[in-house]
């Protein structure tokens, strides 16, 4: 057994010492989740101190690292004694023994511990990180991101988020789809026209991109199926707990479909990739929100219109002449797709061309409604989508309609001037839709980082 | 045999009108470059007219879809006729029957054709897309880049750019790094304080990110190994052919290293992950550009010190003062490493302190150097890159070096304030790795929609 030491210049090297080129420098890592693994054998742990407890007889470290938590049991009196002044989030190195415990999480830990400092802050965190919740407010907790995104519960959110947006690209890669990188910095705030921020651009005017569309749309005339995950930016004038004034959009968009309904296909295969990809790859955060939601093979679909109606007819009002649904409306239709169809997910198609953006394409035998569609999650809108106008003509004249010149768009234009196929596309956009899958309250909950109307850093 | 008929409204419906819900609504598409494992059938394809060929007995349409191109034979005079009114990138559907055929493109073609025009441009584009090489200049074809882009070259590179991504994903994710996604919007010009654009925030001022460098440092100390792909901004005055107002950065950032030589063995796995997959998903775009490089299982390293000897011995200069590498000093040492090691890269370590940034962590027994790496290829930098500073205290002394207040960078600090391993990280620029893998003399060849001094549309 080797004596217990702190900070001593044992056998692993100092971070930044010269290291002998080609020799291995350092022991193997283990894992803080992979003790029970190794049972009986002597292991070196790398993290961070997340919590320390000193009884009577013995001391508990639990060290941190990005698998996981790891317990080591201190008895030597002078390693505890000596321990008792590191505060939490000192960077350790421990090597022990590791030993089968049942009542360790994981049910192994390390025991007879040699304990290397590698970083020893002076201040204990704002808060305490191994508390199951963080006790401090929203607005404390994103202030001090850079220690609050340590805490578990907030690295399964990024796990979450990150393996949501591996299964969105893996499933359209299945399906011929290119990835692309479309422009964050545009010329004119044609898209929606308000909620645009300005930039100066080497002394002239610009604005930063509110979504990919343009782009993509174009795209379809070069490779047909195009995706794209990145930032979009909204100057979101309302404080909101589900408004960002920037999130991460993940756009798709396919040529030479019939109509929406090929959309909406796509969608709901990419949708079952997502989750797909979360239950693979983040198991353990799947538990903690009690389990995944299943995408039925079929996704229920109502038009706009009926939906309406049956709306109305259950709550005994008439709501025919109401341009679009309310959050009310939203939530009685995800009732009745789990009651009715005992799915999650609804598609609601067919929303009046009145409350769509001038580029979507109409339902050509009722062409006050479009062929669009919103995907509801548990009664939340979760995606929208739709099919695109697709020939030139007929862009020429919904700007006309809506009352827009054709200068600003004549980039955009080109693309369906020279030929362009039917085509369409949706949006979801990944922090709402890993806070609908947690469950999180405010969507700050779940971004890295947000940025809103009163929030710029960190 | 169907008679040849043009715009008729056949069996294909048209794009837009209603299907029944559950039937097959129009027959299975074939791909233009699949059409010889096809023969004697007969198929439908969709596309655009990439070229017409018109002689005295027969006429050849040329289809462009995404996966390539296919020839129809064209040999009923009324249709010839009636095609001849086409102007190129048409969009149409052909059914006939596949013949092979070794004289035409992929071995097969179409005969017998039924073409059903979808959409019927009044105008043909503003230059060929059927030439080997577009017949306009780069600021014509960046102009009309909506038409450009659709051109077989432009599309075979921006695979390449989506495949060079995808291989930097898998790779990291195979290691255990996270995706995340950082701020674009930030509150000060910290990290290089020139060359940002301003912008417009709710009435303060803030900027665009010029790197994800603070924030992916930051998610270290959560994750441990994260990584980024997104836009970087730089208000850049300089207009050469290789700089660019915003692009994609490749960025990633690993905890619990021994140095920078760690880092650098990600990086090498990371560069053949990306090469291993543009081979493996667009093999004609690598017979395009005569082959892609190899990266050697050891990328040859020289320290920045012998570099300079190196070169000045060869050149019989003096360079022991030099504070950096020049242009021709990595040619030459590109010309070195394949002499010596017959590697495309080389590794230079050892920067100046002086030359990189405030974060850089120096190198422990030449201080004035640093733990800092650039990868050459043939000759130019690819790729930077280092280990970083990881304690509090040298962040507050490499401030106070640099003469940078504080304040600006509190949560950033905060992570080294509360603990952080010893960490480093590098940075890809896409639109530039891509250009150099290809040839491409200016990196707006490769980039879609390109954003410079001068650019700002499309």
């Amino acid at each position: 057994m080797t004596s217990p030491t702190i900070g001593a210049a044992g056998a692993p090297a100092p971070a930044g010492a010269p290291a002998p080129v080609g020799a291995p420098t350092r022991p193997v890592r283990t894992p803080a989740d992979d003790l029970l693994a190794h049972v009986d054998e002597v292991v070196v742990l790398r993290g961070w101190l997340h919590r320390q407890r000193r009884l009577a007889a013995v001391s508990f470290l639990v060290l941190r690292d990005a698998s996981g938590l790891a317990q080591v049991v201190v008895r030597e009196p002078s390693l505890a004694a000596g321990l008792g002044s590191l505060v939490e989030e000192s960077v350790l190195e421990v090597r022990g023994r590791v030993v089968a415990n049942p009542q360790a999480p994981g049910g192994a830990e390390l025991v007879d511990p040699e304990v290397t400092v590698l970083v020893a802050p002076a201040v204990a965190p704002p808060f305490d990180l191994y508390r199951p919740q963080v006790a401090a407010s929203l607005p404390t907790r994103l202030d001090h991101a850079a220690v609050a995104l340590r805490h578990p519960a907030r690295q399964a959110v990024q796990r979450v988020a990150a393996a949501a947006v591996a299964g969105f690209r893996s499933t359209l890669d299945q399906r011929g789809f290119v990835e692309v990188h479309t422009p964050k910095i545009v010329a004119s705030a044609t898209e929606s026209g308000a909620n645009v921020f300005a930039l100066d651009y080497f002394g002239r005017t610009a604005y930063l991109a509110q979504s990919p569309q343009f782009y993509k749309q174009i795209m379809v005339g070069s490779l047909e199926r195009v995706y794209e995950v990145g930032p979009v930016f909204r100057a979101e004038p309302h404080d909101t707990a589900r408004h960002l004034a920037s999130y991460v959009s993940l756009d798709a968009e396919l040529g030479f479909i019939t109509d929406h309904r090929d959309v909406m296909a796509v969608l709901r295969d990419v949708v079952a990739g997502m989750l797909s990809m979360i239950t693979d790859r983040v198991p353990t955060a799947v538990d903690l929100v009690g389990g995944l939601p299943t995408v039925p093979a079929e996704i229920p679909v109502l038009h706009f219109a009926d939906a309406l109606e049956m709306v109305g007819d259950a709550t005994g009002t008439d709501l025919s002449a109401e341009p679009d649904l309310a959050p009310a409306h939203e939530r009685w239709l995800g009732e009745w797709a789990r009651r009715e169809h005992g799915s999650d997910f609804v598609l609601v198609t067919g929303y009046p061309m009145a409350k769509r953006p001038f580029y979507t394409h109409p339902e050509p035998a009722r062409p006050a409604y479009s062929n669009s569609f919103d995907l509801l999650f548990r009664g939340l809108e979760l995606v929208t989508g739709g099919q695109r106008l697709h020939r030139y003509e007929d862009y020429l004249a919904a700007l006309a309609r809506t009352g827009q010149p054709v200068e600003p768009y004549e980039g955009y234009l080109e693309a369906f001037e020279f030929g362009m196929p039917p085509h369409g596309g949706f949006a979801i956009g990944l922090e709402r839709f890993v806070a609908r899958l947690t469950g999180a309250a405010n969507v700050r909950e779940v971004t890295l980082f947000p940025r809103d109307l009163h929030r710029l850093a960190p």
